[in-house]
């Protein structure tokens, strides 16, 4: 199957008014490779209705239950029925979503973080593994080239062995209690029903662990988590601050806030080797920064000649015409997809670059030790994965 | 007509190895607002039949020459043959090209420059005005956020009137004579048959001074071009700086350069007026810098709730999640798209945000004006419009 | 006594290869407003002797210990011996060299940390507030005129409550074992016998601590420590890092480094309160980032007339017209020198705005408890203070 | 004669209120190489006397005019006369005040511009050769290490041969008519009888010509100026836009604006060469970008064991403290110092790295070929050197 016929995708939320299932379908649109076909958009049946309807789905594929649809889907026709499934719902529903469309034998591009619940990622991780079915998680900030290229260098030892990581992922968003004002995104991410036990380092900490373990390839030995809610009334944490041991020795400073204002999304990842630094900002991706030793500052860019293969694959357009949040959401679907057509195809695997249910099992270890150094009086606590 | 239900584009260029075509493509597809049906995308009709089975174009609707898809669409029934074309073609070929699809009536999306020869422009503006089509003409650095909310402060008269713009644009990728080694893009645009009078000022300098007057809606009077040719045995400029003087007596700096080594697409504008001044940077584009007489600078960023109506309108994501490249490409195919839509519809038409024929026919008048200036020992010379 | 008569200042270390002693000699120098007239350079009689002349001292003024020179320059009649000393040794030096100048009454200024040991910072404190002399300790970035106006914007309420302070303080120069290689610099601060129970957090976190508390007046509540020592032989720790709660509830991240590659000097703040956050960046002192909840950035310069009066106080040149380091250290000599004259003078004292022997023991306490929460398998511990 | 011995320095003009007096003082000071001793500080007697009483000058020293100044200092013994005279009066005094020192025999350190005319400038020239004083032109800027570097990369091929130069230099402070309002800088600087025929180019654009010059050694072949004077009833202009051909084929723009609101002082030079490029910018001046063909920019900074040896030679604190304004205007002071020294002790001359005589006759030569260009219609203007 070649890249030139679409696949199929189907989608559980994103309705009116969501955040990250309108990104999802830019994904998944900007590369031309993939088509929207069907869904289940909310639990609102209405809501579902008419979101479908603004995305030009055909009547009879929008659908009023996960359940319905992964029953009614799996019963189309190959070549009619959906390819895989777009999970963009709030944290709780990713489990049972994921597992209906398991059952049914779909692939799966699922929203971070995997569950809402440990035990529910470790069942989801089981069965997926059972399944030999392709989930894709998106922690989106993997698919950024330069992000690929400081993985690239660190695997090829040019900064050396890793000494110290030091992520931040401040916000601001959530300085005021806006999910008391009908504000949805921040309504089911401080509810631990919907979001689980933590809100900002399950949201966004979770990113940050993902994207140094995805660079460093390290594992974190044990951490000390200090959470503090600073919106009084809000039942979850809206400020993380962790340090870290990780299994090489190496230490680490991670946080998470949802209450610093002046932050928008400013993931930043630094690390520090032996032989070199790399240090990178999401907000602007196209730029990675390398010192080494003795030596000046390295701006790295975007496209060109000089970077690895791995950024280079993942690049659409030349250095100076930048790419953005989009085009590295894009890169997990173009990855995913090509993991799908693969195996539709009956080729053996590859070793795909995306994020899996094992990084989102992993993440939820993470998150689960994290809230449990917090609930301890911020005592270091073992990692146990 | 709404927006669920997609248009259908026709392509003419962008075959396998295109820069701009692709960059078409993606603009295109990203809002899952329009599909790709039909195509010639190449003057050889192998690699047009190849590039188009790699878009999964239907065999019949890969064409083998222009004049042949235009009849051909318009022969199909409504419904299914195109809605409008997009033109990705060497300079020289945009006026045959798009003379031949208003002949059969269709809509059009065409790069910049408008033509290769002024007389064309001319041409090719009569014609479009005449038919009462819809032109969008992709000077695409017009469709980023920050660039609407420049225009709109203008507008409102917030850095007063204005009183001198400094736009620059250089670039480095020609510094060496790559046309000679098969580059394609090096080739056409440094072929006066191909490209016109000019290669560096017509590629990327239209760009910038189409860019100072979407901000300010400033004309020139009159400039003084001096043009050089760095690279040996290139037929035309590869580096162009310009002294201006606006009608309203502001002056102005422009120059595009592509032997200015370690530049990739540095595209920036600075606008100083009586009572502030703006700055952006196309390689960072989602700020915007604003400094009122006597105040700090203000960094705007795009998404946030400070920002005026045109910029927001054309906003994907929320703050911190950076839009690029691609997007402000697609934000000109989305204003086309609901100008196309419109029409179809029989609306009256709104005041569309995109680049006109007009635009383009300014742009050739001003290339035409700096080409004779430079010809003629660099002296000032009287801008014809 | 005016301005036009300069003050004379002996030094005690801060001979040839010293760095922190020319730093303040450029700073003392700077303003015309202080002469060096007398010194012990080095415990080395014949370096001590050597670092004078190139200094062109007096030889009779040029002394063999610190204990000599006090009980000399005492003797000296007034307008002719020392105004004041500046002590520019390694830390264990500062108690005992302070002390016998106390003893001979003259006024200090001090590098920092105020001592190796808190016990001496104790005995120490004690003395200068029995003495009524001048103290000023040297935590030089409270003098850049950007800290100044941050400060004062905190205490006008402009960000709100304090909710989170991120200080950092990386740097690379310690990554490799130098002090083996002779590196004086590197030398004493690894040593425990000189530098104290730290060399890190001592040297270089100290300031960090107190930039924070210089801008929001916050005190420490409880912090956590986390001490690494990644050069293999070095018996001081090299990075530290800790979290920290604040007497008003605030949480803090605080960290050290001096084995993060490619950092030069990096000391860098971001303090979010409920209205608003505050930034500064030692590399780029000019300049302070103030956002206000739903405003742009603003980026405040140094030299503008819309900063405050704490700022423009400390400022020599118009905006633009970069400040550094030097000038920056130079305003606390400004300020300890306008308090000297004023007690010459007899005057009452105002509020004068330089580090004191308090902020001293109040760093010591600091490393102290960071010390002990380190030692004790990184435990929360409670600042005692 | 080494450096322990303080140098004499005499001062003509600099009393209260002037701006670049006190940075002549600071930078003096700065190393402790230079005291001030003598003055003429004010063409009023009275505040004369005041600016010296200030700067703590012995009475008899303070002089009434500048050629009794020279004639008085002439007749003091040597040891006690001043060594040299700084001249930081209005431009249109630079020559009279110089040529009264020459006759005495004193050296000189001199603002810029050399002089208000270029016949002055002529005469002076001749007179500094026929002398063989040592005579220093504060081009301030060069004395910026990571400009020094820039030449030094520039001299040893790094960047190939220069092909293009862009040099800015936009302030925005006389974007007003503040010269009517009492604000003496404004006063003079847009006064034709103290200023010279120019304004803006004369007080800033020169600084840019000289910046360019020093790093690519390139002289000028002929320019295109246009002048344009903003703020009505001003008589000389405040903004000017250059077009330049150099003696090697390189080409330039050249800027220089004083009423670019937000602009503070601006500096900016970008120079490309057929091998890489060099890009400084002023207000963060321990920074210069570097990339060379195909790889990535690099930052080099202040202070870094990369360097070159004339950059290591004028910088004074390790990387990452930054130095800034002062401490480059000093290093022109702690050259003109070591010349005098030398003189003094009949050594033979050094190669010096300071602007001399001839640097500021050749900044009148461009200066007075730009006026004639602005003046005749903006025409291109054979440089007459």
């Amino acid at each position: 199957m070649s890249t030139a016929q679409k696949l199929k995708m189907g989608m559980v939320g994103g309705g009116r008014d969501a955040f990250i299932g309108a990104v999802h379908r830019h994904a998944a649109w900007l590369d031309g490779q993939i088509e929207l076909v069907a869904g289940c958009f909310s639990s609102d049946p209405e809501k579902s209705r008419l979101s479908g309807e603004d995305l030009g789905i055909a009547p009879g594929r929008i659908y009023h239950s996960y359940e319905e649809m992964a029953t009614a889907e799996a019963k189309l026709p190959e070549g009619e029925r959906i390819d895989f499934v777009a999970i963009v719902t709030p944290n709780f529903l990713h489990a049972p979503v994921a597992m209906a469309f398991i059952d049914k034998g779909f692939h799966i591009v699922c929203d971070k973080p995997l569950t809402a619940q440990l035990e529910d990622a470790e069942r989801l991780y089981k069965a997926v593994e059972d399944s030999g079915l392709i989930f894709a998680l998106t922690h989106n900030y993997t698919g950024y080239p330069m992000v690929k290229e400081a993985r690239e260098r660190v695997q090829r030892g040019e900064i050396g062995e890793i000494l110290k990581i030091v992520a931040e992922y401040p916000q601001g968003w959530l300085a005021d209690q806006i999910e008391q004002d009908g504000q949805k995104q921040a309504a089911w991410r401080t509810d631990p029903e919907k979001a689980g036990g933590s809100c900002c380092l399950g949201d966004i900490g979770t990113h940050a662990e993902n994207l140094g373990r995805y660079i460093t390839g390290l594992k974190i030995e044990s951490l000390c988590a200090h959470f503090t809610t600073f919106v009084e009334g809000r039942p979850l944490e809206d400020d993380a601050n962790l340090l870290v041991r990780y299994e090489n020795g190496a230490v680490g400073i991670l946080y998470a806030s949802q209450i610093s204002l002046g932050e928008e999304n400013n993931l930043t990842i630094r690390i520090y080797g032996t032989k070199g630094a790399l240090a990178w900002k999401q907000e602007h991706p196209n730029e990675l920064f390398l010192t080494l030793k003795d030596q000046p500052i390295q701006t790295l860019r975007r496209g060109n000649p000089y970077l690895g293969a791995a950024s280079q694959r993942f690049t659409r357009i030349p250095p100076g015409h930048p790419e953005a949040f989009i085009e590295a959401f894009a890169n997990i679907y173009l990855e995913a997809a090509r993991a799908i057509r693969d195996r539709k195809a009956g080729r053996s695997t590859y070793d795909y670059d995306f994020p899996t249910v094992g990084d989102g099992l992993y993440g939820m270890q993470f998150l689960s030790t994290a809230i449990r150094s917090a609930a301890s009086g911020e005592k270091w606590t073992k990692f146990v994965g």
